[in-house]
């Protein structure tokens, strides 16, 4: 069983017939694993992520759930609680076919600093990106509604300053607590911050105001819960920007790989060049193709 | 049923009696919740948590378990995926009785962006500091020599650039993988970020380069490898550098409250009133005095 349409839930057995090669990564911490393997003779990366456990379910899982007890000790006791299963899911994200790009992606890694001039992003970062021609075509997708289009939660047609705003694959939508949409911008030549002028601060003001407004009417969560940030690098080159719950420890979040959205917008108001003239900061994995020309450059 | 020893693995429906009164905190990404209620009339506090996913039961999770397919677009598919309850765990803590205190410990308190210009610093925030006049004694304790001496890692005795460079609390020096310290100014004028110019770039830039070297010494940890930040709001007003290790998801390095030592060098060399002009965004617990200030300023 392999069909399907968008939007359209139905139940399969696609991955019974997976077959684990490695694990790529896992954490304990965050119950997640990031799994290799085969699907049907095509590679493919498999990703379990347990889902947060929901305060409108928590009566249904008293009552509905078996429960072994492990250890008492003073007003203390441990239990495993077992839910029925349609309360306890595996958010399942497959990608397939594979590239080797996709399984270094998963595979966990380790990172290093690094310290690119304005100068660097012209010779090395920039070249590099246009060389791997990484594909957009997903992206492309989404803002010509031949998929996901179901998903939208706003959407500003203008071609300069409008964008698309959808919930981000991470977040299963259950919750507003690890609340994560991405607004995909219509315009396709801004590849990233690195591009940005003051000629974009209509876009990126559209963006923060719409946004904003867009995720206070649909989930009532208003600015002030909100972080709303661009990663540098970013994981595709076509300008996009994070909005996640406040608190809610959303992987890149780091000052190390967000960049505000608010700060992004003064500095482009005090200095149109401020994103093209700066040393940025960023982290770069050990397998990552662009940290091997930094180190060629003698830049790390 | 209520009866159990240490080790004794049995079957119990004590938690379907359980009645929830509220939800004291949770965590969309550690899968856990911690709920206050009552427990055959007794005050209790349940802690549930996901278990993390086991590589061992991969093979039977994919044949066994009911699959849904959510979305599919271009190479990508998402599943809601339900595991058979033996598989699919949680992990269950019981308190009973708890007190006021076990009820305070796990209660989150909810956080708040604020928007500070440079006039709500100067009508706001700084009034606020100054009434409150937050003790630094433990500070200059550290600077005199008076507290904890023996835990200096590197000291530059300078009375205008130099600091004490000593391990945060949080800390346990056991490894370097969540390796943290902290840069205190010999300097005892400068508040926060708040208070920086140009003049006090010998200061920052002379931090920056002899904690880095002081690091590589010590734990042989290079510069590649070091996250640089200032807090603000910080937790104490008077001057200090946060070293945390690259990769360490370290509390209060996300980008609402981490500015990039680098880039505050950056800012002030372009422009000295930087940390004076500019809007800066931060979290304030909903206990924080400061956040009533900005509800008061009609500023939330």
């Amino acid at each position: 069983n392999g069909r399907g349409e968008v939007g359209d839930e139905f139940e399969t057995d696609v991955l019974s017939g997976f077959q684990t090669s490695a694990v790529l990564s896992d954490s304990a911490r965050e119950k997640t694993i990031f799994i290799r393997g085969k699907l049907a003779d095509e590679d493919a990366v498999v990703i379990l992520e347990k889902t947060p456990i929901r305060e409108d379910t928590l009566a249904e899982l008293f009552t509905g759930s078996r429960l072994k007890l492990e250890m008492r000790n003073d007003i203390y006791s441990t239990y495993r609680l077992q839910p029925p299963p349609h309360l306890n899911e595996i958010k399942t994200t497959v990608v397939c076919p594979a590239t080797e790009k996709h399984v270094k992606k998963y595979q966990r890694q380790e990172s290093f600093l690094v310290e690119e001039t304005g100068e660097d992003y012209k010779t090395i970062t920039l070249p590099y990106i246009q060389k791997q021609s990484f594909s957009v075509q997903w992206v492309h997708n989404i803002l010509e509604k031949k998929a996901e289009a179901d998903r939208i939660v706003f959407e500003d047609p203008d071609k300069e300053v409008g964008f698309v705003l959808l919930p981000d694959f991470k977040w299963d939508q259950k919750q507003a607590d690890d609340l994560y949409l991405i607004a995909i911008t219509h315009q396709r030549n801004i590849k990233s911050l690195r591009d940005l002028t003051s000629d974009h601060l209509p876009l990126l003001q559209n963006i923060f105001q719409k946004g904003k407004e867009a995720i206070l009417q649909r989930y009532n969560l208003p600015a002030s819960k909100l972080r709303v940030y661009l990663h540098y690098q970013p994981s595709y080159y076509h300008l996009h920007v994070h909005f996640t719950k406040l608190g809610y420890e959303a992987p890149g979040c780091g000052v190390e790989r967000a960049h505000f959205l608010a700060d992004v917008i003064q500095n482009l108001q005090a200095d149109t060049q401020y994103y093209k003239t700066r040393t940025l900061y960023f982290p770069l994995r050990a397998d990552d193709g662009l940290l091997s020309k930094f180190k060629e450059a003698g830049r790390l």
